[in-house]
């Protein structure tokens, strides 16, 4: 995979100097049509070799291009707000906005290179982390981006040759490299782990470019090139991407639904659910109070027909806990910032850290639910929503992050009951648009896409609670129930 | 000032139970207004005395009003993030939204009274931090935000027996405060200081309210009452401001102004310029290597005319560096996320961490320039951001940032025959906008922005530099030369 660049591919000063200005030219006037249409992000990742002029060559983008438009972020040391949160939660928080440039080093393969270079893990976690890269990569470019990947590389020949001059530079002396490349089998290891990542993750919608570091001049006309490349290519793509054909999801073909197999008539007296309340509520604050929820972080997820009563089922979770313990994050039209970025980021971004409780009053089911009914993206979209939301999920819990996810599910007549009386009451007149009636019409698309959902994300990582609402009583203790039972099987689940 | 605070304050059984209901419809009314109008923030800051009720007032109102609109924030133990951030940072990222509430706990105020009740600093240092909240909530008030200042009192007796109830009870056992308030002193020295504070702290705009917190049901209906009126008249209260009536600014009487006084005639030639222009950007690369640089973060804000060339020094001050010692932020419109927020939030986001580099392409001077000029703005609004600005900046040298400021000035000619030239060559064309010739026209008003600017904002912790620009050589050199001058001025000051 590397031979081709350990030939000695070189530039002469003439033709470099020929080229450059018309390349530079160039790569300005896509950066500004970048700007200008943004429509998509660009990240361009920087992997390889130690000396083989990774810093330089980016260095030198940065001269050639507009810095402004760019932005340049390395992994290091991560911060405590970083460890205290999912891994990928660092490189989500640096994605570039579309229309800008994100240039990053020290990104995920660095991670999980030095990982298995220094022998922290096997080849079990390092396929693992080359399928997560490869998910998140697809995850990106599926939404928009263009991603470059570059890998620099050297031969060990020349890669020793290369760090006997940097270190007598004074300039690039300060650089600190997590691995220690003058030891010999560093090299050897790095370039054989390096082949597999590279083979693995080489994907027709982001390819590996592999760079011969020796000449300077080549390697710069080298990426400058593909990056022109690249960006004019997308830059004159078509806005809309071809409709990918889509299998239809089946239709239940018996009329039987989950929904449906719901029993809605179930509910409490006022004594059972007055005792059962409180009992729940001291048992969630004794929870969220327990130290082993310093090794965890908690999720709840509210979605549910229109009425069906998650205010005031979020209200009666909250009741039980001291308000600096739990943030609720209200999922609204996403803001200008939001558009700018994946469907996921905004979710990313309320994530909370080790310790902390957030509840999501909707949450990214929004895709597979309001935004399929109302086709305000398309199926291709909703239908690969289903595998992101599942990788999502695993992440949080992976890093120890207690997913809890509930459909408060009425039946019609329930609903305008609710519904009139809002419109009825003074201070509920709020809780009631025209949307409301709206979507009511759309009953059973909406009960469709409920069914689909909950097949496709109820998984045992976290899997769905259809709550029974009807009965307000009867829903708010199952999910205070249901929150208290995912916490304390995580607990014991960590104790193992 | 807390007498009245120590008579008993209570109110019965019926009466609370009475009046709640009316209350909370109330609240949720305002609330779901606010939400509405989404015209300004409500900021709720909860202080006072340990055990008089603080966290269960605090968690009835989330009862009572729909704790998805409110956000409690509580700031202890500073991230290693905060840390590396002025220390305002912290408060400023917590902001709620405009039509949002935010409640805090542990904020500016409990800050100062730790300190100075523990002894870390004296009365000096405890008049500083007063100054110092009430330039920021006169600030915050005056971008829109409603502020509630509640200080929860008891008298030392009352104390002492909710301590002890408290200690009995699993549920607040676990609460850790940073002050130990079973020494008696501790009371004495945080009333006599909290007397202080409140006095000095208690304005027509952001007054504060003592509570007593002995009687439950007292605290409850006192507060939400005030919440409840201060919020619907906030409410009612016209939409726009009634125009504060200013006194012009004195225009030059004598034709004379600071960039008029420039010589613009100043200029480098070639050989001088590349000898200079190369060892100031190695001085550069040497200052932000230097172990000092840990102490300190570096902001470069570049303002100046269309065309004088901010773009060309910017880049040979990035030159200078690694893509990864520095970030380049230019400012354009602001987004939706940062039009809810207080004028100054969008620049405190990307204030540099310590040992971190900040480039601003334009800059918070836009409100004094632009926005003046243009009308964008009130002259009331940008009066009172000379005065902003000054504290914003003095926060951040306080922390340690070198703040540098430059206006790159160049004479009309100049600037025409820029234009011209942009708009003949292919790549520079995107330089070029209908509205940079739009501006020339208001070259006069321009000026005299830039005056006042000087004149107002030029002080000892971050002068201007006015950068004779018509020779772009000569100002890419004075840019980077003062850039190191100030760095070196801090590494030296810091030394001593």
């Amino acid at each position: 995979m590397f031979e081709s660049a350990e030939i000695g591919h070189s530039i002469d000063k003439e033709t470099y100097e020929a080229e450059v200005p018309a390349l530079r030219e160039a790569l300005l006037e896509a950066q500004f049509e970048l700007k200008q249409q943004a429509r998509f992000p660009v990240i361009v990742l920087i992997n390889g070799i130690e000396g083989a002029g990774k810093g330089e060559t980016v260095k030198l983008l940065n001269e050639w291009m507009d810095p402004r438009l760019i932005e340049v972020r390395t992994f290091d040391q991560q911060s405590d707000e970083e460890l205290a949160h999912p891994p990928a939660w660092r490189y989500w928080r640096a994605l570039p906005a579309k229309g800008r440039m994100g240039v990053f080093f020290g990104n995920w393969y660095s991670q999980m290179l030095q990982g298995r270079v220094h022998g922290h893990f096997k080849d079990a976690v390092l396929d693992q982390a080359i399928s997560g890269a490869e998910r998140l990569e697809q995850m990106l470019c599926d939404e928009g981006a263009l991603i470059f990947k570059f890998w620099f590389h050297l031969s060990k020949k020349q890669m020793k040759t290369r760090l006997k001059a940097l270190k007598k530079d004074p300039v690039h002396r300060w650089r600190i490299s997590p691995l220690d490349w003058e030891q010999s089998e560093t090299y050897d290891r790095f370039v054989r782990f390096g082949e597999r990542v590279l083979r693995r993750t080489s994907r027709d919608y982001a390819p590996w470019h592999v760079i011969e570091g020796v000449d300077p001049y080549y390697r710069s006309l080298a990426v400058g090139k593909i990056l022109l490349e690249g960006l004019q290519n997308a830059l004159k793509a078509k806005s809309i991407k071809a409709p990918t054909p889509i299998a239809p999801l089946g239709e239940s073909i018996d009329q039987l639904s989950l929904l449906q197999a719901l029993d809605l008539s179930v509910h409490l007296d006022k004594h059972d659910y007055e005792k059962q309340l409180v009992s729940e509520q001291a048992r969630l604050a004794g929870l969220l109070r327990d130290k082993r929820m310093k090794h965890h972080a908690l999720v709840a997820v509210f979605e549910g027909n229109d009425a069906a009563g998650k205010g005031g089922a979020i209200r009666r979770v909250a009741a039980a806990l001291d308000p600096r313990q739990y943030r609720i994050v209200p999922i609204a039209a996403p803001t200008e910032e939001e558009r700018a970025q994946p469907y996921l980021w905004r979710f990313w971004r309320h994530i909370p850290e080790r310790g902390k409780f957030t509840v999501f009053d909707r949450s990214w089911y929004g895709r597979v639910l309001v935004e399929r009914v109302e086709g305000f993206c398309t199926p291709a979209d909703w239908m690969r929503a289903y595998g992101e939301i599942n990788d999502f999920e695993e992440q949080l819990s992976n890093a120890g992050v207690v997913v809890v996810k509930f459909w408060l599910a009425i039946d019609q007549q329930t609903q305008l009951e609710r519904f009139q009386e809002r419109e009825e009451i003074p201070f509920k007149r709020f809780k009631i648009t025209e949307e409301d009636w709206r979507n009511r019409d759309k009953w059973d698309a909406y009960a469709q896409a409920v069914g689909d959902m909950v097949d496709r994300t109820s998984t045992e990582i976290s899997p769905w609670t259809l709550v029974e609402a009807n009965d307000k009583r009867w829903a708010r203790v199952k999910v205070l129930r249901t929150i208290n039972d995912a916490l304390e099987a995580a607990f014991r689940k960590h104790k193992k």
